[in-house]
């Protein structure tokens, strides 16, 4: 078979945990039964000789630890069973590049399991895989296929050769005392000597560069320094090349995270963020700890974990925020290592064994041997559920945010998760004020996420497809209004960066059964100023949470006004007659992303609209505030794709023009339905109206009526937040309520 | 609330297990801690007080047992908290229906429950809610929404009021001996003889005919007759009103299944076929045992319990064949019943206590607890795995069949399923020789099966949709060739009733890596002979089982030759050039089920076709022969569907025009593609070319080639068949082979 050499689908999933040490080392005092692992420098970034003990008395006794050595051997294992191979650089996703990638996996695994199994052979591996490269790499000039970036010399970008050197210079480090000087000097001099001067002279503007990828720059090559002993290297990583503080680690720390921890290109990207910055954190810590890096910025390093394992939904996956994937989850090698260094470094948080119950390894070092012992010792099995919460964005926290809304424990929970930060740089979408709802245990409101298949070679080299420009990152592809069919900014994304939503009030209290987030945005359209506000309601009811919508547009002239919803499964009811085309299809439009969406439906209505659809287990269905003439448009994505690049997915969008207008909806989940019993449950709404008593500047107020005539006033402070009471007059009647949002039933 | 009171879910899946005796009864001989349960005649339908001691004792043991009791516990209690309802009738699928149907659930398991744990207020329960229906019964007349067929009183069908009597007397039969003679008489007088009375006067047609629906109505009656203690009922309902086995059980045990126990209308109507047939024989077996009924016709009824668990795909879910739903599965209540019953009466294959582990639940009697004791003392974990297996078809045998070929075990088999046999009658559908391959737990070429949605009221009733004509009987719709764009037998029902396939070889044996099935179909299109042959094949060249699939058709002047697959997922690569329309879709045509696909793209090729699709966690191809030029359609469902009845599915067309053509095809599962892990391995396949060396009436010889440059010779015998050496020459090269079906490599 000519195939590439096949890797073991566990060392997929495991290859991430590494050789390290953390706080609390339990066992150390045990006596070594194999030769120590060499002088005290050596193993010194990641894990210490004690650690490694520790590790190695811990065998046998904990789950977690030791499904991850049994990972780590077995990808070894597959490795002993063919020949070391170093080939020529090729092509991103190739071969080659797959190839070194695995290597620098193996040599990291094999460096730590020499540590903890004193197997020579793990030794040898590491030593002859790294004379191999020092036999091919200083012949090696700048790799041929970059495009528009500075290129490494093993893989096309510099990025992939960051990173390559960050897990090689563990794996180093702990066979480093296994080798001979002699094999040390041809090491040195042949790979890691150049490969440095390569990031810090070619790679300079990478590696002064404020921006995740200057992240792996500046760790790979202080976590060398220390490996080294050059002090130099480190300073350098810490300050910029030239030592300023212009660049460098500590002004990403600074810049790259809100002071919530958010980071601005969404949890997707955060999720590969956070990894050079605990790698390189903890290699400070263990060898500088008077520099106390995890107290930099009041622990900007535990928020940064914290940000991203607290966006996640509650199956564990990340939200498919900005060029983001939908599959992408909290067992990331990232949030494995920042998840194991933040319950050891900082307050030892029950709820992270919930996430490493999760991602089901550790890595193997104190810190990892301390959520293993932890996580063994719990009385309970830990759950991963978070609260309401909200996290601000840019650097200095004022650039708007994010809002996640949640009802619920467990996998059950109910989600609503609103965008209101900046733009998100190069992989940023034009969709501020959008909303996802995640509801049994999927994304009920869904984001389109990427348009990409992620190294897939035949999709276009596993690159950002077309498509991603012209869909994924469009306005109508996400759950926010478009105004005048074009996507906010122009689609202009240096506009866009200039830019950021604002919060108007987070309340995630919930214990009154009502939470709300609310936010603005203005000049994303011209002269059409736009209010959000989104409340997670529990009810006695409605059986499951409710989400009621309220979208406020308000400008000087009349606009078209088109409120998309991404659902997804099968239409079953609707209060408007529910006329498919059936003969031909048209694209809805010719730009914007309307030309990706074939138009499958077109109806019209003065009253409500109420739409019904099933989704899974479940009944979902919206119900939005007639209030004069509606036009609404049914679709599905896949026109002016002639590659078949999109996924088919379903929208329905309500068109409304005028100057002023709110969007006033409620989004209920309902019912039962299964096809295995077939049985099925309340498939019609219990939502009989929703009507627009008022809303202006000052505020909104909605009158929603269930079938049983029951009623609710929901009422919504549009002016200066506060808890304070507040009041509002339409049509001749005063409504008088307390704090931001709230809730009345009638009754 | 005015939604109709929730069941809860429980239950419904639950609510299945009943009150009866099984043969061989452990532990009978414990002293009895509550009254005696009554006389020895009561229970005596479905229990006896013998086993009611051996359940009562075994409580807490078994856990398949202990959740069973759970459940009807749960279901009950939920019941208590209700006041008892027998409303007057209502419509299908409305809250009358369903609430008369979820009483006889009840009753049978408060009949049931009052026997196992003494408790008094089940006994009144059930005498509380029968009085109640004494109440109204007599007045009612027949139910006034009945279309096209007698209805019952409190149903609008006859089927729904046999159901409620085989349930409620079990119940009945519980807790007989708990009622006074006096409220005895008056439920007997007011409910049971008026309805028996209905049954066998107003609904003989039903009562007399050779259907399943016959066989509920003779079922209830017989056991009516026993509870009873009528013989003249049970005389009735073994050989017909007219007691001449012209109608009657005996005679539908011998014509409703093959001689293998296949039931013509599909696995999705065998689970409800076989419900019936087990309560009664198992009433007849415990009332008159001499009449061994479970050795009736060589023990039909056992072949009819293993051809409805043996059809199930590896997750248990039974093939949607003919208007069947693609989510019932062996945990249907019919089927839990005849496990337990056929593991008692019969052999007690370890087999069953797999699919009880995949039920969850058993029936309460001495069967369901030989069962549970059973799964609970066994070794291992007992899997669902069956092998290879066709099905004769018709009541004969002789009317074709159904083949199934696997490989691998558990859910990770890949199976293959041909269909070959009869039409099915009001619910078959026009697709004679249509494949179905699942693989990786889901249906990877996939039937549509029924266009309804099962009791989704705002779904037309629950009822089945236009649609369902229109599109999911249609050939189109199926993984079968269609030929000049008509459906088989011009889609006439009852030209279909009147043919069947032929089988022409199975051989599922797979010692040898290959697995075949072959069949032909005359006559569905005049002038047009087809056969078809699927080999399923380990070899290790592939890293899953490939499938070969070989689709002949011969007629004397051309045709016009449609091969569809009905693919799942995204397209990933192809040989030809994949341009989808981009700005206008039409429908691919106006009758025959191709005026409901949107035909998405369009290519032409002389060539090999390759296609390449992401389903899941892996890749598929189909590799398909060139041999001349082929027009390459895409297409999705979806037009003219005016009410979003269909769900949108992709398919692929190839189409030829010829007189005599073989679609040689592989069917290639590759590769591994992870979105959490973004990895991607072998997204090409490994098949480079697929060449027809020759094919006619004695055989077919195809040559396969992958990208090593490694070659297969492909042997099929179209001839008569036998394990014998066959040869054949095509283009002066004779090849020879032994069996009906052989793949050679040539390196």
């Amino acid at each position: 078979m000519a195939v590439f050499r096949l890797l073991p689908l566990g060392a997929l999933f495991f290859s991430v945990a590494a050789c390290a040490q953390g706080g609390a080392v339990s066992g150390g005092a045990a006596a070594p039964q194999l030769p120590p692992a060499g002088a005290q420098e050596h193993p010194g970034v990641f894990v210490t000789a004690e650690e490694v003990r520790a590790l190695r008395d811990a065998r046998g006794l904990y789950a977690l630890l030791d499904a991850t050595l049994a990972a780590n051997v077995e990808m070894m294992e597959a490795a002993f069973a063919q020949p070391i191979e170093t080939p020529p650089p090729g092509e991103a996703g190739g071969y080659a590049h797959e190839r070194h990638k695995q290597n620098y996996r193996e040599m990291k695994a094999a460096g730590l399991l020499y540590q903890i199994t004193g197997e020579r052979r793990y030794a040898d591996f590491v030593r002859d895989m790294l004379m191999q490269y020092a036999a091919m790499y200083p012949d090696l000039g700048p790799h041929p296929r970059s495009e528009k970036q500075v290129p490494g010399k093993l893989f096309h970008q510099l990025l992939n050769e960051n990173v390559w050197l960050v897990h090689t210079i563990i794996g180093y480090d702990c066979v480093y005392d296994a080798l001979t000087p002699g094999e040390r000097a041809t090491i040195e001099a042949n790979v890691f000597r150049p490969m440095i001067s390569w990031f810090v002279n070619e790679g300079a503007y990478s590696f002064n560069r404020i921006h995740n990828h200057g992240t792996w720059t500046v760790a790979s090559v202080g976590m060398a320094g220390y490996v080294l002993g050059d002090d130099d290297l480190v300073e350098m990583a810490l300050h910029g090349t030239d030592k300023s503080g212009e660049g460098g680690f500590m002004r990403q720390l600074d810049e790259l995270f809100s002071p919530d921890g958010y980071y601005m290109e969404g949890p997707y990207y955060a999720r590969y963020a956070i990894w050079p910055f605990f790698y390189f954190a903890e290699a400070i810590e263990r060898n500088e700890p008077e520099r106390e890096i995890y107290a930099h910025r009041d622990g900007i390093l535990e928020k940064a974990l914290y940000a991203t394992v607290q966006t996640a939904w509650p199956d564990g996956t990340l939200p498919a925020l900005n060029d983001g994937s939908l599959y992408m989850d909290v067992a990331a090698p990232g949030v494995v290592l920042g998840t194991d260094l933040v319950y050891d470094r900082y307050a030892g948080d029950p709820a992270l064994l919930g996430v490493a119950r999760f991602q089901g390894s550790v890595i193997l070092n104190g810190s990892g041997l301390a959520v293993a012992r932890d996580y063994h010792a719990a009385d309970a099995v830990p759950e991963m559920t978070w609260s309401s919460v909200e996290f601000r964005d840019g650097a200095d926290g004022e650039r708007g945010g994010l809002g996640i809304l949640r009802a619920g424990t467990g996998e059950d929970q109910t989600v609503a998760l609103m965008k209101y930060g900046v733009h998100g740089l190069g992989h940023g979408h034009f969709d501020k004020l959008s909303l996802i709802l995640w509801d049994q245990g999927r994304d009920v409101l869904d984001d389109y996420g990427f348009a990409r298949f992620v190294n897939v070679e035949p999709k276009y080299g596993g690159r950002y497809l077309p498509e991603n420009d012209t869909w994924a990152k469009q306005t109508l592809a996400h759950n926010t209004v478009v105004v005048d069919g074009q996507s906010q900014n122009g689609g202009d994304r240096e506009v866009a960066d200039a830019m950021h939503g604002t919060r108007h009030f987070f309340d995630g209290d919930g214990s009154d059964g009502v939470q709300s987030a609310s936010a603005t945005a203005s000049g994303y359209y011209e002269g059409v100023d736009m209010q959000r506000t989104v409340l997670l309601v529990e009810d006695e009811a409605f059986e499951h949470p409710i989400l009621i919508d309220l979208f406020r547009l308000a400008a000087e002239s009349e606009h078209q006004y088109d409120y998309p919803l991404h659902y997804d499964g099968v239409p079953i009811a609707s209060s408007f007659e529910l006329a498919a085309h059936t003969d031909a299809l048209q694209p809805m439009g010719t730009s914007a992303g309307y030309q990706h969406v074939w138009e499958t439906g077109r109806a019209s209505t003065t009253a409500d609209v109420q739409f019904t659809w099933l989704d899974g287990h479940r009944y979902y269905s919206v119900t939005t505030a007639g209030n004069g003439p509606t036009e609404i448009l049914m679709g599905r994505t896949g026109a002016n794709d002639p590659h078949f690049n999109l996924t088919r997915e379903p929208l329905l969008v309500l068109r409304r023009r005028a100057a002023d207008h709110l969007f006033a909806s409620v989004i209920e989940p309902h019912g039962y339905f299964s096809g295995a019993t077939e049985s099925s449950v309340q498939a019609r709404s219990r939502i009989a109206s929703v009507h627009v008593l008022g809303s202006d500047e000052t505020a909104s107020v909605v009158e929603i009526e269930d079938v049983d005539g029951d009623r609710w006033h929901v009422y919504v402070n549009n002016g200066a937040p506060s808890g304070d009471t507040h009041s509002a007059t339409f049509g001749g009647q005063t409504y008088t309520w307390t704090g931001n949002a709230a809730v009345r039933p009638l009754r």
